[in-house]
């Protein structure tokens, strides 16, 4: 990131021997340091600030007048899966950078699934023109369930080390409780790893009991994401955890825990913001960590400390101050400019001393990203084309099934029993009382596995839906009213490479190809956003009465959230942590 | 430092299944986190805490009653030169440990210089049992004038690279602004080789002016320990440098930086604690950080504000939060014990869970350090041993010549002229108008330079003092009314191999003998202490006036700070960075 050169003739220009690459001039410059606003001009030289009052006969190959707009540092969102906008970071930029983040800490946990290191590296290799800072959480949980799930990729001990060493590796990234409060050694050497090279260690809490949170502590956990309530993150404040807020598209922590600073006036030099899992269409209506920080102003914070949370309180955190979330020398020139502290929109966003977005437009040219064609191909179906691959034989006429009850908006689920009728040896679906089959077809080549079980809360009368996003192993996901319709369904995903796609028997209702690793569209966000409400259409037009029909499907596969999972391997009792028949013996 | 299988250890001791190794119970815990204090009993593991809560029936192999004293986490030193205190690491603990300081950050620049690299390696290694941790800011200057002064060692870019990888390395050293301002690629290499490690750069940036300081922090330098006023203090946090406050011997700006914070209420988290430059006797009398807490408390400063001023945020800036500066879960059981938040004494000390420290003495046994035979033999005496050694030859009867006029308590001096008399060539003294002459005498075996000149202020009336500690070369710098006392003086230092002597011709009044490298003493503190006070008496008997006889010598030959510094090498012109003839041409 850094040499020798450009900061040498960074000195130069701040002693004025050098021209300056951009003036902004008339702007209230955002001091996050001392809380202070204060009118100059910033001066700009190769990408980074020199100094925030130059002088006013200043040279510099261009001017760029602020016209009394404030000037802040660009957000930073310390924490999120950009595989959940389905978009790759470059098409990403049209839907965050007009919101002013410049600084991106981004979890690869699902690539990696997919296609392991050399996966991360193709995604994490977004081009040079990518309007924004793009930092890795390295994974530190693939695969998520060793034994009860196939991957496409692991990252070992050996794969995590070596991406810890690399400049794009800004922490190890939220590692699970269970591998530490169980002192799992492997794990256990990624945390001591990482903080051996002067990295911090991401970690994720929800629930935890008070002695297990102690325990997780121990390994000196840097932060968690997942307070709901202001008592847990103040608890979790006082073992030694930074608090990073989270706002995404259903966990949303942001009113509850704010609210809880106001209420106590409370120091924020350790809290900061993160999307988490946001989806575009979300992003496209309400905005991103500018969003976050809007909503902490209208519930009463000072529009400093909000700004602060998003700015500069991340930078330090993660051990980027001297090149993030200030507009001081040194310091990357990423600066968003607004007309009002309040309500705080980006009027222009500048990224490296550029101008990227200018009221709410992406101005950067940004060359679509060619990515390699292994990772365009990774869908390799053994089993899953025909109907009779997701039968379930019983000999009974009648069994009893554990039925995967969910909820909308919710990744937790319950078991409900239901009887289902047998006919040819096999256990039929009842789509009148809402008990569909749910399949997971292994899709990378390695092993033909169809993990089946029943699933009730989805609601189709008929058709099939399934999904190449089916976290975290990543298999194809598909939820039924008949089988033909589900074969039909991993056909499409097979064609399409990785996928969104409804079906009724062979007959495609919608599609939303995923080529990149069966995860990311290759379309720009616009198509996404579009192709998206095309395919939950078509999931309603089944019956769906689900909100978001495809992201309850993308969850619903997890082996390690409760009560149950499913896996190509089958079904999960995720407590037990062991796999368990889809129905009762009797 | 981290074990995995200690790590293990501390999570099994959370989770109940392991005995603790000590439990402190019934104190009031200051969480420097929220802010808050709470009763509870601290649980300790293999020099860890594990739990602020421990249950009362847990189990451990010690019980220490608290005594419903506050437990807060042991102090840090954020930039100290421990040569300063003429004492080995293991010595200083004596007068620091009882004072809850439990991590020092100390730049180890006067034993580079004496000894290089090597000499660093054997000082930094004080033995297992020092009850402290001991970090060093790899110093990025040795020597500081290249070309102006000879040194016994040097680190270059490659001794700096690899000093920066050791684990005890936290930081690279206060870098001189010059060397960044007229962009020395050499000291530009070790800035960015350090930020591209993780580790931060820490500055000093005393008198620069607005435009030089902007420059510096071009270099996304961290900190800097030089503010006077708070004023300055504001401007460097503006530009993205924390503020480390010093309270020295002779530099003390607590009281109008911490004044200047409560004026504005301003806040504290980019605020910490340094001593810099403490002696031995000010420790033992009036204390170390706890002496600044209590001073920051006396003004107005909130007790908690001021803890955190010296434990976490000092951990927080130099990136070691995951295990210093706190009572959280993981980190070192490095705790203070007091009675009182506001007159805040350290009733007891404990360093990794064990007690070293109890009201006012140290109470853990220390192993005096052995060094190596060779760092305990570094004075090679080339010329010296003879008074002719310091004649300076003129042809003419008088001369004008540039006497170097010093300042009780400054370490600036200015250029003041003086007609002296030449008599068989060699110019005189003046002792009736107080000019004396000064010599640095090169003490590395190198090239047998001495370098003469004139000063005033010392007040001698007759004999001779010198001392091996000459900042920041290191050769031995002898003040005298006359030479034979001089040559004395130099005969006695070669002798005992590095210290601090008063001589009257060759009879020696009084002498400190310094012989690790030259600089420190192998006694413990109260010897030192006592010896010290007897030097300053003897210098005292010679006429002088100077309330610091020596600490005035060992920073009088600096060739960095104005106006004049005189090296073995001659008479040094700061401002002009060269050598100049001690008299006028005429």
């Amino acid at each position: 990131m850094d040499d020798i050169e450009s900061i040498i003739e960074l000195i130069e220009a701040a002693s004025g021997t050098r021209e300056f690459d951009l003036i902004i001039r008339n702007v209230q410059i955002v001091n996050v340091f001392t809380g202070e606003i204060k009118p100059g001009s910033l001066g700009i030289y190769k990408g980074m600030i020199v100094s925030s009052d130059v002088k006013s006969e200043a040279k510099a190959r261009r001017i760029f007048d602020g016209n009394n707009l404030y000037a802040l540092p660009g957000f930073i969102d310390t924490h999120v899966h950009i595989d959940s906008t389905l978009l790759t970071p470059s098409a990403l930029a049209a839907l965050i950078t007009p919101c002013g983040t410049t600084s991106v800490f981004a979890d690869p946990m699902e690539i990696a699934n997919v296609a392991g290191m050399n996966g991360v590296k193709a995604f994490i290799q977004p081009g040079p023109d990518l309007p924004y800072h793009f930092f890795i959480e390295v994974p530190s949980r693939v695969p998520s369930a060793p034994g009860l799930e196939t991957t496409g990729g692991e990252l070992g001990l050996v794969e995590v080390r070596e991406m810890l060493d690399w400049d794009s590796a800004i922490s190890l990234g939220e590692i699970d409780p269970s591998k530490i409060i169980d002192r799992k050694r492997e794990y256990m050497e990624k945390v001591m790893q990482a903080q051996a090279i002067g990295k911090i260690v991401n970690g994720h809490t929800a629930g935890l009991s008070r002695e297990k949170l102690v325990a997780y502590a121990c390994a000196r956990i840097a932060d968690d994401h997942e307070c709901i309530t202001y008592d847990e993150a103040k608890e979790r404040l006082s073992l030694g955890m930074c608090v990073l807020v989270r706002e995404g598209s259903t966990e949303r922590n942001l009113e509850a825990l704010v609210g809880g600073l106001l209420r106590e006036n409370a120091a924020i030099d350790r809290w900061m913001l993160c999307t988490d899992d946001k989806h575009p269409d979300d992003i496209a209506s309400e905005g991103h960590i500018d969003h976050m920080v809007r909503k902490a102003i209208s519930i009463g914070l000072d529009p400093i400390k909000a700004i602060q949370m998003a700015t500069i309180n991340a930078a330090v955190h993660f051990r980027k101050e001297h090149v993030l979330g200030s507009l001081s020398p040194g310091r990357w020139a990423d600066i968003l400019l607004t007309r009002d502290l309040h309500d705080l929109h980006a009027e222009f966003v500048f990224f490296k001393g550029e101008l990227v977005a200018e009221k709410g437009k992406l101005v950067a040219e940004i060359k679509a990203k060619r990515f390699p064609e292994w990772l365009q191909h990774t869908v390799i179906i053994t089993r899953g084309r025909a109907a009779g691959d997701f039968e379930l034989m019983a000999t009974k006429p009648k069994v009893t099934a554990r039925v995967i009850k969910i909820f909308p908006d919710q990744i937790v689920n319950e078991e409900e029993k239901a009887v289902l009728v047998v006919t040819d040896g096999n256990i039929q679906t009842a789509p009148e009382r809402d008990i569909l089959k749910l399949a997971v077809v292994e899709r990378y080549g390695k092993n033909g596995n169809i993990g089946i079980a029943f699933v009730s809360g989805f609601g189709l009368n008929f058709g099939a839906m399934a999904s190449s996003v089916s976290h975290d192993h990543h298999n194809i996901v598909v939820v039924g009213a008949d089988e033909p319709s589900m074969a039909g369904c991993v056909k499409a995903i097979e064609r399409m490479q990785g996928g969104l796609v409804v079906c009724n028997g062979d007959e495609i209702l919608a599609e939303l190809p995923l080529p990149i690793g069966g995860l990311l569209s290759d379309q720009n966000a616009e198509n996404v956003i579009h192709s998206l409400k095309k395919m939950n259409e078509a999931a309603w037009s089944l019956g769906c009465s689900l909100p978001a029909p495809f992201m309850t499907l993308s969850f619903i596969s997890l082996p390690t959230v409760p009560e149950l999972g499913l896996t190509d391997m089958g079904l999960i009792d995720v407590k037990e942590h062991k796999i368990i028949p889809p129905f009762y013996p009797d």
